[in-house]
Protein backbone atom coordinates (compact mmCIF):
# COMPACT_ATOMS: atom_id res chain seq x y z
CA UNK A 1 0.00 0.00 0.00
CA UNK A 2 1.28 3.57 -0.88
CA UNK A 3 0.84 7.42 0.36
CA UNK A 4 -1.12 8.63 -2.37
CA UNK A 5 -0.71 12.53 -3.43
CA UNK A 6 -3.21 14.02 -5.42
CA UNK A 7 -2.24 17.51 -6.93
CA UNK A 8 -5.58 19.03 -8.58
CA UNK A 9 -6.98 22.03 -10.86
CA UNK A 10 -9.81 24.02 -9.04
CA UNK A 11 -13.28 22.05 -9.77
CA UNK A 12 -11.61 18.68 -11.17
CA UNK A 13 -12.72 17.23 -8.44
CA UNK A 14 -9.57 15.96 -7.08
CA UNK A 15 -10.77 16.54 -3.57
CA UNK A 16 -13.76 14.17 -3.55
CA UNK A 17 -11.79 11.58 -5.90
CA UNK A 18 -9.36 11.81 -2.70
CA UNK A 19 -11.97 11.00 0.04
CA UNK A 20 -13.19 8.33 -2.31
CA UNK A 21 -10.23 6.89 -3.03
CA UNK A 22 -9.06 6.86 1.05
CA UNK A 23 -12.16 5.61 1.51
CA UNK A 24 -12.43 2.52 -0.89
CA UNK A 25 -8.66 2.10 0.72
CA UNK A 26 -9.74 2.49 4.28
CA UNK A 27 -6.68 4.71 4.95
CA UNK A 28 -6.71 8.28 6.49
CA UNK A 29 -7.53 11.30 3.89
CA UNK A 30 -5.71 14.70 4.79
CA UNK A 31 -6.37 18.36 3.36
CA UNK A 32 -7.12 20.95 5.42
CA UNK A 33 -6.85 18.76 8.13
CA UNK A 34 -2.63 19.57 7.13
CA UNK A 35 -3.20 23.11 7.95
CA UNK A 36 -4.63 22.72 11.31
CA UNK A 37 -2.30 20.18 12.19
CA UNK A 38 0.90 22.94 10.68
CA UNK A 39 -0.80 25.43 12.99
CA UNK A 40 -0.15 23.74 15.79
CA UNK A 41 3.73 22.72 15.09
CA UNK A 42 4.65 26.27 13.92
CA UNK A 43 2.66 28.36 16.75
CA UNK A 44 1.33 30.50 14.48
CA UNK A 45 -2.56 30.98 14.41
CA UNK A 46 -4.44 28.73 12.38
CA UNK A 47 -6.52 31.91 10.87
CA UNK A 48 -2.95 33.24 9.87
CA UNK A 49 -1.88 29.90 7.95
CA UNK A 50 -5.63 29.52 6.45
CA UNK A 51 -5.22 33.10 5.38
CA UNK A 52 -1.79 32.95 3.43
CA UNK A 53 -2.59 29.15 2.84
CA UNK A 54 -1.63 28.63 -1.07
CA UNK A 55 -1.10 32.29 -1.48
CA UNK A 56 2.35 33.66 -2.12
CA UNK A 57 2.60 37.49 -1.15
CA UNK A 58 5.50 39.29 -0.63
CA UNK A 59 4.35 42.32 1.64
CA UNK A 60 7.08 42.95 3.73
CA UNK A 61 4.68 45.17 6.43
CA UNK A 62 2.16 42.05 6.51
CA UNK A 63 5.33 39.73 7.33
CA UNK A 64 6.30 42.24 9.48
CA UNK A 65 3.24 42.44 11.68
CA UNK A 66 3.28 39.06 12.74
CA UNK A 67 6.69 38.77 12.62
CA UNK A 68 6.66 37.88 16.34
CA UNK A 69 4.95 34.52 16.15
CA UNK A 70 7.89 33.31 13.51
CA UNK A 71 9.73 30.21 14.55
CA UNK A 72 11.50 28.85 11.42
CA UNK A 73 14.66 31.10 10.75
CA UNK A 74 17.61 30.94 7.99
CA UNK A 75 21.25 30.05 8.50
CA UNK A 76 22.46 33.70 10.02
CA UNK A 77 19.15 33.22 12.70
CA UNK A 78 16.57 35.77 10.66
CA UNK A 79 13.20 34.92 10.57
CA UNK A 80 11.64 33.27 7.32
CA UNK A 81 9.20 35.26 5.77
CA UNK A 82 5.25 33.86 6.27
CA UNK A 83 4.83 31.82 3.61
CA UNK A 84 7.96 29.76 4.05
CA UNK A 85 7.57 29.49 7.64
CA UNK A 86 3.74 27.66 6.63
CA UNK A 87 4.87 25.71 3.84
CA UNK A 88 8.03 24.29 6.38
CA UNK A 89 4.72 23.60 8.65
CA UNK A 90 2.97 21.95 6.19
CA UNK A 91 6.10 19.82 4.62
CA UNK A 92 6.35 18.58 8.65
CA UNK A 93 2.83 17.57 8.83
CA UNK A 94 3.03 15.97 5.81
CA UNK A 95 6.74 14.19 6.49
CA UNK A 96 4.50 12.93 9.70
CA UNK A 97 1.25 11.57 8.14
CA UNK A 98 3.08 9.73 5.19
CA UNK A 99 4.51 7.76 7.52
CA UNK A 100 1.73 5.51 7.27
CA UNK A 101 0.03 4.82 3.82
CA UNK A 102 -2.84 7.74 3.29
CA UNK A 103 -3.94 10.22 0.94
CA UNK A 104 -2.80 13.76 0.52
CA UNK A 105 -4.23 16.44 -1.43
CA UNK A 106 -2.68 19.43 -2.62
CA UNK A 107 0.06 21.39 -0.58
CA UNK A 108 3.08 20.30 -2.95
CA UNK A 109 3.48 16.68 -1.28
CA UNK A 110 4.03 15.27 -4.24
CA UNK A 111 7.02 17.26 -3.94
CA UNK A 112 8.05 16.93 -0.58
CA UNK A 113 7.57 13.45 -0.42
CA UNK A 114 9.12 12.73 -4.15
CA UNK A 115 11.93 10.64 -3.40
CA UNK A 116 10.04 7.68 -1.42
CA UNK A 117 9.98 4.68 -3.20
CA UNK A 118 6.04 3.90 -2.00
CA UNK A 119 4.17 6.85 -3.52
CA UNK A 120 1.85 7.51 -6.27
CA UNK A 121 2.09 10.64 -7.33
CA UNK A 122 -1.64 11.68 -9.15
CA UNK A 123 -2.94 14.78 -10.70
CA UNK A 124 -6.48 15.03 -11.57
CA UNK A 125 -7.50 17.45 -14.28
CA UNK A 126 -10.56 18.21 -16.38
CA UNK A 127 -11.92 19.99 -19.17
CA UNK A 128 -13.18 23.99 -18.53
CA UNK A 129 -16.36 23.47 -19.25
CA UNK A 130 -16.75 20.64 -16.70
CA UNK A 131 -14.83 22.52 -14.02
CA UNK A 132 -17.25 25.64 -14.39
CA UNK A 133 -19.69 22.91 -14.19
CA UNK A 134 -18.66 21.79 -11.20
CA UNK A 135 -17.73 25.10 -9.52
CA UNK A 136 -21.49 26.14 -10.01
CA UNK A 137 -23.24 23.44 -8.96
CA UNK A 138 -20.95 21.13 -6.29
CA UNK A 139 -19.42 24.36 -4.96
CA UNK A 140 -22.56 26.77 -5.12
CA UNK A 141 -20.56 29.65 -6.59
CA UNK A 142 -22.19 32.08 -8.85
CA UNK A 143 -22.05 31.75 -12.74
CA UNK A 144 -21.24 34.37 -13.17
CA UNK A 145 -18.14 34.56 -11.05
CA UNK A 146 -17.31 30.90 -11.67
CA UNK A 147 -14.78 31.47 -14.98
CA UNK A 148 -12.36 33.90 -12.48
CA UNK A 149 -13.02 32.04 -9.68
CA UNK A 150 -11.29 29.55 -11.68
CA UNK A 151 -8.16 31.31 -13.20
CA UNK A 152 -7.52 33.14 -10.11
CA UNK A 153 -7.53 29.69 -8.27
CA UNK A 154 -5.17 27.86 -10.84
CA UNK A 155 -2.91 30.83 -10.73
CA UNK A 156 -2.82 30.46 -7.19
CA UNK A 157 -2.14 26.84 -7.11
CA UNK A 158 0.59 27.54 -10.31
CA UNK A 159 2.24 29.83 -8.19
CA UNK A 160 2.80 28.43 -4.62
CA UNK A 161 3.88 24.83 -6.18
CA UNK A 162 6.62 26.94 -8.47
CA UNK A 163 7.23 28.94 -5.25
CA UNK A 164 8.47 26.60 -3.19
CA UNK A 165 9.41 23.49 -5.45
CA UNK A 166 11.14 25.05 -8.61
CA UNK A 167 9.03 22.95 -10.77
CA UNK A 168 5.78 23.68 -12.84
CA UNK A 169 2.16 23.00 -11.24
CA UNK A 170 0.94 20.38 -13.42
CA UNK A 171 3.81 19.18 -15.68
CA UNK A 172 3.57 15.40 -16.20
CA UNK A 173 7.47 14.98 -14.83
CA UNK A 174 6.28 15.17 -11.12
CA UNK A 175 3.69 12.97 -11.54
CA UNK A 176 3.17 9.26 -11.96
CA UNK A 177 -0.03 9.37 -13.46
CA UNK A 178 -2.77 12.14 -14.64
CA UNK A 179 -6.03 11.54 -15.08
CA UNK A 180 -9.26 13.64 -17.19
CA UNK A 181 -11.84 13.00 -14.36
CA UNK A 182 -14.15 14.85 -17.12
CA UNK A 183 -13.69 12.23 -19.64
CA UNK A 184 -13.14 9.07 -17.30
CA UNK A 185 -15.06 10.74 -14.56
CA UNK A 186 -14.85 11.00 -10.76
CA UNK A 187 -15.72 7.83 -9.55
CA UNK A 188 -13.56 5.75 -12.79
CA UNK A 189 -11.09 7.84 -11.60
CA UNK A 190 -10.78 7.25 -7.60
CA UNK A 191 -10.90 3.21 -8.60
CA UNK A 192 -7.65 3.41 -11.26
CA UNK A 193 -5.93 5.64 -8.59
CA UNK A 194 -6.82 2.64 -6.22
CA UNK A 195 -5.97 -0.01 -8.34
CA UNK A 196 -2.83 1.97 -9.36
CA UNK A 197 -1.95 1.67 -5.32
CA UNK A 198 -2.63 -1.54 -4.50
CA UNK B 1 -13.65 -2.59 -25.67
CA UNK B 2 -12.41 0.79 -26.59
CA UNK B 3 -10.04 1.79 -29.36
CA UNK B 4 -7.07 3.12 -27.80
CA UNK B 5 -4.74 5.84 -29.06
CA UNK B 6 -1.21 6.38 -27.66
CA UNK B 7 0.92 9.18 -27.78
CA UNK B 8 4.55 9.33 -26.31
CA UNK B 9 7.68 10.70 -26.39
CA UNK B 10 10.79 8.92 -28.43
CA UNK B 11 12.15 6.92 -25.87
CA UNK B 12 9.72 6.19 -23.09
CA UNK B 13 8.36 3.02 -24.25
CA UNK B 14 5.20 3.50 -25.64
CA UNK B 15 5.25 1.20 -28.99
CA UNK B 16 6.22 -1.54 -26.78
CA UNK B 17 3.42 -0.36 -24.46
CA UNK B 18 1.28 -0.17 -27.31
CA UNK B 19 2.13 -3.87 -28.35
CA UNK B 20 1.79 -5.57 -25.04
CA UNK B 21 -1.35 -3.62 -25.02
CA UNK B 22 -2.70 -5.00 -28.15
CA UNK B 23 -1.62 -8.70 -26.85
CA UNK B 24 -3.41 -8.83 -24.25
CA UNK B 25 -6.47 -7.29 -25.30
CA UNK B 26 -6.37 -9.71 -27.98
CA UNK B 27 -6.60 -6.91 -30.80
CA UNK B 28 -4.97 -5.34 -33.82
CA UNK B 29 -1.57 -2.64 -33.19
CA UNK B 30 -1.22 -0.36 -35.87
CA UNK B 31 2.05 2.15 -36.33
CA UNK B 32 3.77 1.59 -39.41
CA UNK B 33 1.16 -0.42 -40.67
CA UNK B 34 -0.38 2.77 -41.08
CA UNK B 35 2.17 4.35 -43.15
CA UNK B 36 1.88 1.38 -45.75
CA UNK B 37 -2.19 1.74 -46.07
CA UNK B 38 -1.74 5.13 -46.24
CA UNK B 39 0.36 4.92 -49.41
CA UNK B 40 -2.10 2.23 -51.09
CA UNK B 41 -4.71 4.72 -50.29
CA UNK B 42 -3.08 8.33 -51.53
CA UNK B 43 -0.94 6.47 -54.27
CA UNK B 44 2.12 8.26 -53.00
CA UNK B 45 5.28 5.85 -52.98
CA UNK B 46 6.30 4.47 -49.71
CA UNK B 47 9.38 5.80 -49.58
CA UNK B 48 7.89 9.20 -49.64
CA UNK B 49 5.97 8.75 -47.24
CA UNK B 50 8.23 7.13 -44.91
CA UNK B 51 10.82 10.03 -45.69
CA UNK B 52 8.34 12.99 -44.66
CA UNK B 53 6.67 10.39 -41.96
CA UNK B 54 5.87 13.20 -39.11
CA UNK B 55 8.45 15.53 -41.03
CA UNK B 56 6.87 19.10 -41.29
CA UNK B 57 8.90 20.52 -44.00
CA UNK B 58 7.83 23.51 -46.49
CA UNK B 59 10.48 22.80 -49.10
CA UNK B 60 8.49 24.36 -52.34
CA UNK B 61 10.71 22.48 -54.10
CA UNK B 62 10.87 19.37 -52.96
CA UNK B 63 6.74 19.42 -53.03
CA UNK B 64 6.81 20.45 -56.30
CA UNK B 65 9.51 17.13 -57.42
CA UNK B 66 6.69 15.15 -56.86
CA UNK B 67 3.77 17.12 -57.06
CA UNK B 68 2.30 14.26 -59.93
CA UNK B 69 1.52 12.08 -57.66
CA UNK B 70 -0.57 14.03 -55.48
CA UNK B 71 -4.25 13.20 -54.34
CA UNK B 72 -5.98 15.68 -52.46
CA UNK B 73 -6.49 18.87 -53.81
CA UNK B 74 -7.85 21.73 -52.00
CA UNK B 75 -11.52 23.58 -52.47
CA UNK B 76 -10.19 25.34 -55.55
CA UNK B 77 -8.54 22.43 -57.05
CA UNK B 78 -5.00 23.01 -56.22
CA UNK B 79 -2.89 19.85 -54.95
CA UNK B 80 -2.46 20.25 -51.20
CA UNK B 81 1.18 19.71 -50.07
CA UNK B 82 3.13 16.93 -49.41
CA UNK B 83 2.91 16.70 -45.33
CA UNK B 84 -1.11 17.57 -45.94
CA UNK B 85 -1.67 14.83 -48.40
CA UNK B 86 0.38 12.10 -46.19
CA UNK B 87 -1.27 13.47 -43.31
CA UNK B 88 -5.06 12.96 -44.97
CA UNK B 89 -3.80 9.66 -45.93
CA UNK B 90 -2.69 8.48 -42.82
CA UNK B 91 -6.09 10.31 -41.62
CA UNK B 92 -8.07 7.39 -43.71
CA UNK B 93 -6.17 5.08 -42.73
CA UNK B 94 -6.90 5.73 -39.38
CA UNK B 95 -10.70 5.90 -39.51
CA UNK B 96 -10.61 2.84 -41.13
CA UNK B 97 -8.63 0.98 -38.21
CA UNK B 98 -10.87 2.19 -35.86
CA UNK B 99 -13.94 0.55 -37.19
CA UNK B 100 -12.88 -1.65 -34.76
CA UNK B 101 -11.23 -2.10 -31.16
CA UNK B 102 -7.28 -1.57 -31.87
CA UNK B 103 -4.21 -0.16 -30.61
CA UNK B 104 -2.66 3.04 -32.21
CA UNK B 105 0.59 4.83 -31.66
CA UNK B 106 1.40 8.00 -32.90
CA UNK B 107 0.03 9.39 -35.69
CA UNK B 108 -1.98 12.02 -33.80
CA UNK B 109 -5.03 9.15 -33.72
CA UNK B 110 -5.94 10.77 -30.73
CA UNK B 111 -6.98 13.73 -32.32
CA UNK B 112 -8.42 12.51 -35.19
CA UNK B 113 -10.57 9.97 -33.60
CA UNK B 114 -11.19 12.18 -31.04
CA UNK B 115 -15.19 12.75 -31.39
CA UNK B 116 -15.69 9.24 -30.75
CA UNK B 117 -17.38 7.65 -27.16
CA UNK B 118 -15.34 4.33 -27.09
CA UNK B 119 -12.39 6.22 -27.34
CA UNK B 120 -8.90 5.92 -24.63
CA UNK B 121 -6.36 8.73 -25.47
CA UNK B 122 -3.49 7.67 -23.78
CA UNK B 123 0.19 9.82 -23.71
CA UNK B 124 3.20 8.00 -22.33
CA UNK B 125 6.05 9.71 -20.91
CA UNK B 126 9.27 9.14 -19.18
CA UNK B 127 12.10 11.28 -17.59
CA UNK B 128 15.32 12.12 -19.88
CA UNK B 129 17.59 10.01 -17.73
CA UNK B 130 15.00 6.36 -18.34
CA UNK B 131 14.87 7.67 -22.40
CA UNK B 132 18.12 7.83 -22.89
CA UNK B 133 19.10 4.62 -21.10
CA UNK B 134 16.22 3.30 -23.59
CA UNK B 135 17.43 4.82 -26.63
CA UNK B 136 20.70 3.30 -26.09
CA UNK B 137 20.15 -0.20 -24.17
CA UNK B 138 16.90 -1.58 -26.53
CA UNK B 139 17.30 1.14 -29.79
CA UNK B 140 20.74 0.62 -30.09
CA UNK B 141 22.08 3.95 -30.82
CA UNK B 142 24.95 5.65 -29.56
CA UNK B 143 25.30 7.20 -26.34
CA UNK B 144 26.71 10.31 -27.49
CA UNK B 145 24.08 10.76 -29.98
CA UNK B 146 21.34 9.90 -27.91
CA UNK B 147 20.65 13.01 -26.54
CA UNK B 148 20.31 15.03 -29.82
CA UNK B 149 17.98 11.92 -31.36
CA UNK B 150 16.04 12.44 -28.15
CA UNK B 151 15.82 16.66 -28.73
CA UNK B 152 15.47 15.95 -32.44
CA UNK B 153 12.57 13.19 -32.36
CA UNK B 154 10.51 15.16 -29.53
CA UNK B 155 10.45 18.51 -31.83
CA UNK B 156 9.40 16.89 -34.61
CA UNK B 157 6.81 14.93 -33.28
CA UNK B 158 5.54 18.13 -31.42
CA UNK B 159 6.02 19.95 -34.53
CA UNK B 160 4.16 17.49 -36.49
CA UNK B 161 1.28 17.19 -33.80
CA UNK B 162 0.56 20.95 -33.86
CA UNK B 163 0.82 21.41 -37.70
CA UNK B 164 -2.10 19.04 -38.08
CA UNK B 165 -4.18 19.30 -34.69
CA UNK B 166 -3.77 23.09 -33.79
CA UNK B 167 -3.32 21.86 -30.38
CA UNK B 168 -0.23 20.97 -28.41
CA UNK B 169 1.04 17.49 -28.32
CA UNK B 170 1.38 16.10 -24.80
CA UNK B 171 -0.89 18.99 -22.94
CA UNK B 172 -3.13 16.89 -21.15
CA UNK B 173 -6.22 18.42 -22.58
CA UNK B 174 -6.15 16.17 -25.32
CA UNK B 175 -6.19 12.91 -23.28
CA UNK B 176 -7.57 10.70 -21.00
CA UNK B 177 -4.76 9.60 -18.70
CA UNK B 178 -0.77 10.35 -19.04
CA UNK B 179 1.59 7.66 -17.45
CA UNK B 180 4.36 7.87 -16.52
CA UNK B 181 6.62 4.79 -18.13
CA UNK B 182 10.14 5.22 -15.62
CA UNK B 183 8.38 5.20 -12.65
CA UNK B 184 5.46 2.92 -13.13
CA UNK B 185 7.31 0.23 -15.28
CA UNK B 186 6.27 -0.90 -18.65
CA UNK B 187 4.79 -3.72 -17.89
CA UNK B 188 2.29 -1.98 -15.28
CA UNK B 189 1.66 0.86 -17.52
CA UNK B 190 0.56 -1.44 -19.86
CA UNK B 191 -1.60 -3.46 -17.27
CA UNK B 192 -3.29 -0.26 -16.36
CA UNK B 193 -3.90 0.54 -19.71
CA UNK B 194 -5.98 -2.32 -20.48
CA UNK B 195 -7.89 -2.14 -17.27
CA UNK B 196 -8.62 1.43 -18.55
CA UNK B 197 -9.80 0.01 -21.88
CA UNK B 198 -12.16 -3.07 -20.54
Amino acid sequence: MKVITIGREYGSGGRTIGKMVAQKLGIPYYDRELVDEAAKRSGLAVEAIEENDQVVTRSFLYDLAIGTSYGYVNQTGIPLDLNTQVFLAQREAILKFAEQPCVIVGRCADYILRDREDLLRVFVYADKKARLDRIVKEYGEDPAKAEKLLAQSDKRRARHYEEFTDSIWGARRNYDVLLNSATLGLEHTAEIICRMAE
